[in-house]
């Protein structure tokens, strides 16, 4: 059952990418993967459940992926060229999801389009104090620290909607190339 | 008669944001307006070419700005500089045709979808050889000359998503600090 929880959170995020939530239903998930709309409902609540599932999780991944980036590093320059590969990393491999959720996240009701934004800010202040804390170390100068932890964020944005498997540049590539543009964008020393 | 085909297209815009494409019918986008069907498909042929409409007629658009922003300027810093500008001042304003360019980009049919993968080629292109150009000559210094195009096309893709008139920047201030931030990108000096 876990197995076909996950069969239908990733059926939903392919529908939702291809037609959009509002044009996707419950029974057209069900079909993707086999299942009658009755028998679906015993496994997920409803289709906006499964979008706050899908949104939340992703932030939630996201957010760890930062943590785990981050810890044990004290260099305030290591920190956000990690924090950054990380970001990108998981914005080249997980396009369906950040396509979603930057496209569907007014389709979400209350209180998941909350916690869903709280997630957000959680997260861009993360990469704000990255930016402040080179800045205070003195090791970045910028005009303005959200203006260029926001550009940061920007570039991940970018990866998810241009990056293919198939094209001229591996993961890493991508990944590590955009690490430096981060510094580059921070001004780092 | 000219307006009112600007106002289908207003209103058609506003609905594929909202809703997307696939859940827009063309009844909603004449009750929008306040025509009935008969009379809307006898300014617009159909729903599929509203959106070829929109999609074309940003990108050509975004092109005609960037040639304006580059045109009498022969200083490759301030050539990407003024591009750069260019194209966050457009998405700053044009949030919604941003948005639904990169979201029903899937949507087109052919031969619409390739009339606008060309423009994007093109415009794409554009920023690649400004890139290119500064260095040939010297004044830029970057690891991929692609891949740094990209990154610096990001930036505009970003800001259409997070921008708002009543958030703590000014347009101006985006678009000024933002070509900054593009020239640090290339690794101008």
């Amino acid at each position: 059952m876990a197995v076909r929880v996950a069969d239908i959170r990733a059926a939903a995020l392919t529908l939702f990418s291809e037609r959009g939530y509002q044009a996707t239903t419950m029974a057209d998930i069900g079909a993707a993967i086999g299942i009658r709309g009755p028998s679906l409902y015993k496994h997920v609540g409803s289709k906006q459940e499964l979008l706050a599932q899908i949104m939340t999780a992703t932030m939630d991944t996201l957010l760890e992926n930062h943590e785990a980036a981050i810890s044990g590093c004290e260099d305030v320059t290591e920190r956000l060229r990690r924090a950054t590969e990380a970001h990108v990393r998981f914005h080249a491999r997980h396009r369906l999801e950040a396509f979603v959720g930057t496209r569907e996240i007014r389709s979400l009701e209350e209180p998941h389009r909350a916690e869903v934004l709280r997630r957000r800010a959680r997260y861009e202040h993360g990469f704000r104090k990255l930016v402040a804390d080179g800045v205070q170390a003195d090791r970045f100068r910028v005009a303005s620290v959200k203006l260029t932890s926001y550009a940061i964020l920007d570039l991940g944005m970018g990866v998810s909607v241009w990056y293919r498997e198939s094209g001229d540049f591996t993961e890493d590539q991508v990944v590590y190339q955009y690490g430096d543009l981060a510094l580059r964008l921070a001004g780092a020393r």
